[in-house]
């Protein structure tokens, strides 16, 4: 099956199990469900569910088993869009294509409807899912740490804190890379890098993986996590405003530390090209069970939004 | 043991344990750790820590098993007041008598220090117990469904979507019980009751409760909670500044839906009495055990601040 076409029905079935499983619209009080759906529903490429699906399947578990755990994932993806395009974050008025949540239902209910979104992944993490409920409570513990001060939110505070910084030239090696390197990677590793390394430990514990196995699938997430935001950066000062879906050179315009702002255009190229190649690397000891894996990293090297 | 004490060994007990498994302030990135823990240690009585603990013990469970998961509520508790007075939501300045979060680290990492001690919380809840795992997890899905849209939240936002409005004058049955009282309810029983009632359970539950031990601590739960929030609302207006920790009258400056506000204040008075009597009487069947609650709910009916 053609790439699109697998990436199309999961898609497909992720949404259909986020929509069930979600509060409706209707439900009291509507104005937090309707703001929760509003981001949830409005696109995304569900990359983080997905890679933890194919996990599973490269170790030999059945994807299926783990769709409720993986669509948290989702979710606080969804939680920490909303919070980052607040007026007191980065303050963006666009989020996949359409207008950012605050903009719709206030500052107040996009606040909330983050927290919420929060909750309710952990609602989902903890439901009942037929695996060994001690490997369960692990998981949790997992994406817990990866969504929390140490991870995600760890690198989104790093994010903030050097943004509008005055940065050093890229190609001055000694005030950009040099000084800066550490803090970008730390910000790239954490702020995207925790939640991919999670998806994919997430899919191979479900799947009972062995050390070597776990670990090989925690090096390609942390490696396409890398990517996937060294890309991200490009992308902002080279794709339009229509392909991104937000406006384009916002980073540029907002002075954050990126890859390109940083090291030049054409070493973030390079290092993502590198990034990629070495995560196809780690998927050697999984054969033919990691397709998926495989055209999932080219995916990411090839995005253009 | 007179009940200060007790609550003050219990509060000792909570802290250091807080301080302990929350990241320390030199963490990176140490301004969100330092962020986190501003809140969390400027004071606060830790009833609903306190409350699991008591519950667990009025099942004749040991207390001290569930400190871990009790003080995830503590974390829940100090997100949700974090949030709450934020410039979008109360935007109230003080907050446990210190100016709030984020007017000492603003709205950014205040935003993000909510969102963080609501993922630790999770974290906490998912380290090894002790319990058994699949007990666990249900107290984890108790938890997550307390604090979501369905609960905690829910309250929240029916809260705000009130607040500012042309309230009718207290007395008026018509226009203030009649149509107001439900959505006062609603607001109470989720904003506090969510909490509380999940406090008690979560100890009931860990302590092997029966369906008849677990009801009662349910209805126990709901009852203080409320009356919990109809004494605030009363503070509110009749304590001082200095006592409460935050401007007096805030409520009433915000036009917030309070009891007093629609019931009048000797009904308010009554009904919070009323409560908490009906929430001893749901103590019956625990005996002695139930000593410590029993003191608690009176403790809810006299509290000063």
């Amino acid at each position: 099956m053609p790439l699109a076409d697998y990436l199309a029905g999961k898609k497909r079935q992720i949404d259909s199990f986020l929509d069930k499983y979600l509060p409706s619209e209707e439900d009291f009080p509507p104005r937090i469900h309707k703001a929760m759906r509003y981001t949830l529903f409005a696109g995304g490429k569900r990359l983080r569910p997905i890679l933890a699906m194919a996990a599973c399947e490269a170790v030999g578990g059945e994807d299926e088993k783990i769709l409720p755990l993986a669509c948290s994932l989702e979710l606080i993806h969804t939680y920490s869009l909303i919070h980052d395009d607040l007026p007191a974050m980065d303050n963006d008025d666009f989020r996949r294509g359409q207008a950012a949540n605050h903009k719709v239902f206030g500052e107040d209910i996009a606040i909330l409807a983050g927290d919420a979104l929060l909750t309710h992944a952990f609602l989902l993490l903890s439901q009942d899912s037929g695996l060994e409920p001690a490997l369960q409570l692990r998981i949790i513990r997992e994406v817990a740490l990866a969504a929390g001060s140490g991870g995600l939110i760890g690198g989104q505070v790093a994010d903030i804190q050097t943004t509008n910084r005055q940065l050093p030239p890229a190609g001055d090696k000694k005030g950009g890379a040099e000084i800066l390197g550490p803090l970008l990677e730390y910000i790239h590793t954490h702020k995207t890098g925790a939640m991919f390394r999670v998806a994919l430990r997430m899919g191979a514990l479900a799947a009972g993986a062995g050390e070597r196995q776990l670990q090989a699938l925690t090096s390609y997430g942390e490696r396409i996590g890398l990517a996937f935001q060294i890309i991200d950066d490009i992308l902002d000062i080279e794709s339009s405003t229509e392909e991104m879906g937000k406006p384009q050179g916002s980073d540029m315009n907002n002075r954050k530390l990126t890859y390109p702002a940083s090291w030049g255009m054409s070493a973030a190229k390079r290092q993502a090209r590198t990034l990629i190649e070495h995560a196809r690397q780690d998927l050697a000891l999984f054969r033919e069970r990691a397709a998926i894996l495989l055209e999932l990293a080219d995916f990411i090297l090839r995005r253009r939004s």
